[in-house]
């Protein structure tokens, strides 16, 4: 407890977006993130006021960052799990706790687990060498996705492979494997929820995320057209995988919709990309819920605030930028788009890099949808393709 | 221009809640708000990452605050006239100047100029003795309202005389004053604008505030049954207000409804409490709108998101409450309200103080009000009233 408001303190390990927005979440209800940070640069150390430097792989500095904190949370999966559960075991609450943790940083452990509980899942396998992975194919069809087990974000640790011997370079490095069949999808989705750890769970409308390269570019919410039973199957899915896991927090269940159903793609237990647009599209957004639930508070209302909600990543485009036409965008973009909420996350603009999203909201998806796409272009490459 | 990120720096002198909440705004288009805090321990102090101990009554301490910020604003109108002047003969781009910011801080002033403007005031007169009271009084009927010239806020420096000997000890205190008639009031508004350098004007619709013993304790956005002539009559003396005394930045028009129309009662030229609302309630809030004017960006959008938005504040209740019950009553009051948004500043619970504020939305005005004062009471008032 902050004895200065009378209110808790929440770590979050890792400075990044997250942290950032969560730290924004965080002021309203009378706290501030303390936050651990890779660096003074980290977006998230720019904004807040208590930011320890450390390194979140380091048992010794988790337990320095823990001390006093109400509860401990992540902006990312990269505290290992032993750690995570050292943490616990001196006494901290951490959630997501270390047995839920697992299953979001661990691709193999997440699989077994999904497959065990029969929740519907791509056709995998655990490959260990270029024989395992030729069988795998050959049963399930070519091309194959092999991914890391642990360590991949946004398109990194994926490949799609079209013969085994393409995996030999990174069998050759060590990096564990599992193959995954490449399923013929409709479209991406995400259902994203919130549990406590008395066992509260609260889920936002099933969400459509378009993705490019392994990298989401938008997200609409709700996903338009999307069969009410599905999405209702969808929510209960999240909420369940949630309750089994003993997930506490956010938990993203990105899922493949496929001519049959959904399947689950992948797990990410703290915010995600996918439910940004909570923080003006619900009426409590993904940071809020999320410090609601790690505290243990009830959670807010998922009610959204329109009927259309359309948020676009804005990712570096094919130049660097230099930081005065940053601002010179911004200008020119509040002027063309006012209803358009920007969100920059105190990053450089390069190119590839997620450095901020917008978010619009309305009746009409094509509407609201042009208008985020063409404020988002604007922001990332200027006049170049005007 | 922060180099890490290439976006610019707003210096905000004073660091209430109003300097909290800007840094909220500040941290969604990618800056980092910095503070001037007379302590530490202040609420903005708790949240941001940029913060300077300072006193803005020091022109030493506004410019060593100052060097290196695209914009200077406030939180509130302590930094004497003269030193804003000063610092915007250094080449800081001040906002608002001190030629508008007078008027804010300077109440005879104000009265004068609106007086020569024909902007509709309650009668009034400057008063150097009890003569000059007893004259006025005589003139417009008992009682009479006086008024500190500078300094005054939430009800201080604001008195109600049944006769003029009353004033005798204000007076012998050296206290510059002007009396005012006690005008027969339908009720407060309160008309929100604000204005760029460029001279960009941006109008929220006018509200209804509600007052306690001269405190703020609710307002209704928009001003329920307000006739559409007059609301708009209403924001267009806001925004000429605005225009001719050169404001930039956020300019709050307290207004007094009578049977003939609107009297201006007090201008504040900051983010103010009758547009907390605006957080939720508008595309664009105050404290976004504020950043947007003091850096000459285009303005955002005014409009509502919902038909009904109730903000009710949160003042201190009859006994200092022990930190320990303020977060059980916030989880008490996340279970029973959970679409009620929740704001603390970052202060104790002590009598009459305002803490935080909680703000509800929705389609009817009785369902909505009710909602966001029950919740209030039972954060102020936990179990006792109930």
């Amino acid at each position: 407890m902050d004895e200065r408001t009378g209110l808790p303190v929440v770590g979050m390990v890792g400075a990044g977006q997250l942290a950032r927005m969560t730290h924004q979440a965080a002021i309203a209800l009378g706290q501030s993130l303390r936050i651990l940070a890779d660096s003074r640069d980290d977006g998230a150390a720019l904004v807040a006021a208590d930011v320890r430097v450390g390194d979140a792989g380091s048992l010794e500095d988790l337990r320095a960052f823990a001390r006093g904190c109400d509860a401990v949370t992540f902006d990312h999966e990269q505290a290992p799990n032993a750690h995570v559960a050292a943490l616990a075991a001196d006494g901290v609450a951490v959630h997501p706790g270390a047995e839920a943790l697992r299953y979001a940083q661990d691709k193999q452990a997440m699989r077994e687990r999904l497959s065990a509980m029969g929740i519907p899942c791509p056709r995998w396998a655990p490959i260990a060498s270029v024989a395992d992975l030729q069988a795998f194919g050959d049963e399930v069809g070519w091309p194959v996705v092999i991914k890391a087990v642990s360590g991949g974000y946004d398109g990194k640790g994926v490949w799609v492979l079209e013969h085994a011997a393409a995996a030999a370079e990174v069998l050759g490095a060590g990096t564990r494997l599992i193959a995954e069949e490449r399923v013929a999808i409709v479209r991406e989705l995400s259902a994203v929820v919130a549990r406590s750890p008395f066992g509260q769970g609260a889920a936002w409308p099933v969400v459509e995320t378009v993705q490019r390269d392994g990298v989401c570019v938008e997200v609409l919410a709700p996903a338009p057209d999307l069969d009410e039973e599905l999405a209702e199957h969808a929510q209960a899915l999240a909420l369940r995988i949630a309750s089994e896991l003993g997930v506490t927090g956010v938990l993203a269940v990105e899922l493949f919709q496929t001519a049959h159903g959904v399947l689950v793609n992948e797990l990410a237990m703290r915010p995600h990309n996918s439910a940004h647009w909570t923080i003006e599209g619900a009426r409590t957004s993904q940071f809020e819920q999320h410090l609601r639930a790690v505290l243990d508070y009830p959670l807010g209302s998922t009610a959204l605030t329109a009927s259309v909600v359309v948020m676009v990543n804005l990712l570096g485009g094919a130049d660097d930028v230099e930081p005065k036409a940053i601002d010179e965008r911004v200008h020119h973009c509040m002027a063309h788009w006012p209803d358009v909420k920007i969100h920059l996350y105190g990053k450089q603009f390069r190119p590839g890099r997620k450095v901020g999203h917008v978010t619009t909201l309305g009746a009409d998806l094509a509407t609201v949808g042009q208008r985020a796409r063409e404020a988002a272009d604007y922001l990332m490459n200027g006049d170049a393709r005007r």
